[in-house]
């Protein structure tokens, strides 16, 4: 299933048999990657396809039963002349995490696993524990106590995840995940340091340049930066495939109050928040595990790391709201770094892509609703909506 | 921008020149649909195009600009062998109103409108209010006051709508927006007498057919019963067009506390329910504006009408959730519908699409969340995973 497939170590650069169990180096514990050898393709093999992520199947695990809900090959939406936000909210539970795991619980699925684990309350738990259904697989959610928000579960919970609450920190439920699962008890992890996951979600920027060719830049939210490492990958493989000629440069985006990966970036070292502060829920991460990739991907890509504040995320949520777009705050990060870079960073003729990561129904409760107009009579409501329209 | 359409009134059969004002028949007030005329078309020329409501373009009226937010294209999901589950959710508002309100706001903005209204406390709102914003047009909501659900409204005001709460029922609301809508104030009505939105929820048979061809059966809950009358449109247009050389039998289901159509199709006469009740809030409904289309759907396809309890579609619900689909408990009732009419009406050999209308997001309180297994170390936990794995 993973022929084709080296896995690298991204710290010591060895490199090992593809094994899905292999989630670090063993020599010196490092992020693993996998890395795809020999394979051919043009854009030609995928044009029959519908879009989504197994259009791109050469480049995915040769797995035999695909484990998927239609995920990917989700709308790009043009803002104006130039500006386009991919809406990853159109996946199948409402984000883009969608993607990894259908790679992943396909691999899950054909390496004979029972049960799959991770530690999270949001949008990974949910799309984790829908994949697992479909797979037929048990699934658990680990969560730090007290922080278990009942409408972030209300999808792990009709998908039948069984959740454990510890108490402690999101760390030590991420400790309990790594401490269960394993092997002999056939229970797979699927925090974002599984590998397999990334290779799910890499398939947006396949997507990307597939529709519309290369951005100068796509910009993207940076949570535990799985994704920013998955998205520079994807492009990195179509340029070594000779599928596009260039590449985009990448902003990764962060809350001010989680901003690990802009601090480093800035100061050249890492130093974790402790304590993570933002509306931005999907993105309220102070330790993001794969912040090395994230550093190189940016690096690489002569990109941009740069912060916004949660005032900025709520303000530029509203705004593509009114443009019809509607996205959770952390998606929404994009769009107000988008504001702050343009005619500076980034040129107004240059070609930029917003990556909208989760559905603006994923967090309801952020968004204010305002008091409605009230109306005593049919002729009473006709004056008032005769009379806000007569006000322009 | 509407030639090669004409209207004709559904009660007196008069034909009327189309105009995008003209909702009901001048002269006996029926219902009117529009009817496509000397359009030829083949498979071949949707094959190069995204798959979504606009890859049938031939087929939906001619607007220079099309408010798009890449609706439609929604996965096909096999549930098992002969059962699939088209899953609307996937829209960008999260429901099936997309595919009608992209067109009839592309047709509104053609010809001018500012501002759209309807009467509605969910689904139609969230869509209408994204659509309008998109395309830059004022919206209005007429809500009968005292049942404005929060939750439900955050979509809506999100994407700028004006909210009026009127004093009365649900009748007084949609009163309202046909008293005040109209050409002078450029203000666009939007309840599902409008045909121009059906037009765009016909895509919905084109695209199953596209995909996986014309199955023996097409399952869907009914409200408002215009996607009933959508669907079995766009499946006879298709055959009339020779794409397809045989039609699905339609099953329409209601919830039973909200199933005028139910009685009407087995006892011969409509008479409405005063005070609808159910769970499934999407197609809680008394008296459907569309009524006359749905019935004729159902006796021309050789269809069925049924109703299912509370009690069958929340456990539908839950029973789609445990196989990773994540549904509103309306678009449960199908499910519900089928395992009650599976080796009786249906045959085990017999291909069942089942339209799933919107997502788990759109009504998340109505999942129960059992109680998380608690621990107080990650030992504690990772032996409590143990424990569950263990029985099995």
């Amino acid at each position: 299933m993973l022929e084709g497939y080296v896995l690298r170590c991204l710290s010591c650069g060895a490199t090992y048999k593809p094994d899905p169990w292999l989630m670090r180096c063993p020599s010196c514990k490092g992020l693993l990657e996998p890395k795809l050898n020999d394979v051919e393709v043009s854009w030609e093999d995928f044009r029959g396809r519908k879009f989504g992520v197994w259009r791109y199947r050469e480049l995915l695990p040769r797995v035999r039963y695909q484990v998927t809900m239609g995920e990917g090959g989700t709308p790009l939406i043009e803002l104006k002349s130039n500006l386009f936000v991919k809406f990853e909210g159109a996946n199948p539970t409402g984000s883009f995490k969608d993607r990894g795991m259908s790679v992943a619980i396909s691999v899950a699925k054909e390496i004979g696993v029972k049960s799959v684990i991770c530690a999270s309350t949001g949008n990974t738990a949910a799309s984790m524990s829908a994949y697992a259904a479909r797979a037929g697989l048990k699934s658990f959610i680990v969560l730090p106590k007290g922080k278990v928000a009942k409408g972030k579960l209300a999808q792990a919970s009709l998908h039948g995840a069984t959740v454990v609450e510890i108490s402690g920190s999101f760390d030590e439920a991420l400790e309990a995940v790594i401490e269960a699962s394993g092997k002999e008890l056939g229970l797979y992890p699927l925090n974002s340091f599984n590998p397999w996951r990334l290779e799910g979600q890499k398939t947006l920027a396949y997507e990307i340049s597939d529709e519309l060719g290369v951005p100068d830049w796509v910009i993207l939210p940076v949570g535990n930066a799985g994704n920013i490492s998955a998205l520079w990958k994807g492009f990195k493989e179509l340029k070594s495939l000779g599928l596009i000629d260039r590449l985009p440069r990448l902003v990764g985006v962060q809350a001010r109050g989680a901003s690990p990966i802009v601090r480093a970036f800035r100061e050249g070292r890492m130093e974790f928040f402790e304590r993570p502060e933002t509306v931005a829920t999907a993105i309220r991460i102070g330790k993001p595990v794969n912040w090395p990739k994230a550093l190189l991907a940016l690096e690489e890509s002569n990109g941009i790391a740069t912060d916004v504040s949660d005032q900025e995320i709520l303000e530029a949520q509203m705004m593509l709201g009114r443009m019809g777009i509607g996205v959770e705050p952390a998606s929404a990060a994009p769009y107000a770094a988008y504001l702050n870079l343009l005619g500076r960073e980034i040129g107004e003729d240059e070609r930029v892509v917003l990556i909208a990561t989760g559905h603006a129904l994923k967090d309801p409760d952020i968004i204010p609703t305002p008091r409605p107009i009230e109306a005593s009579s049919v002729e009473e409501a006709v004056e008032e909506i005769r009379r806000v329209i007569g006000r322009g």
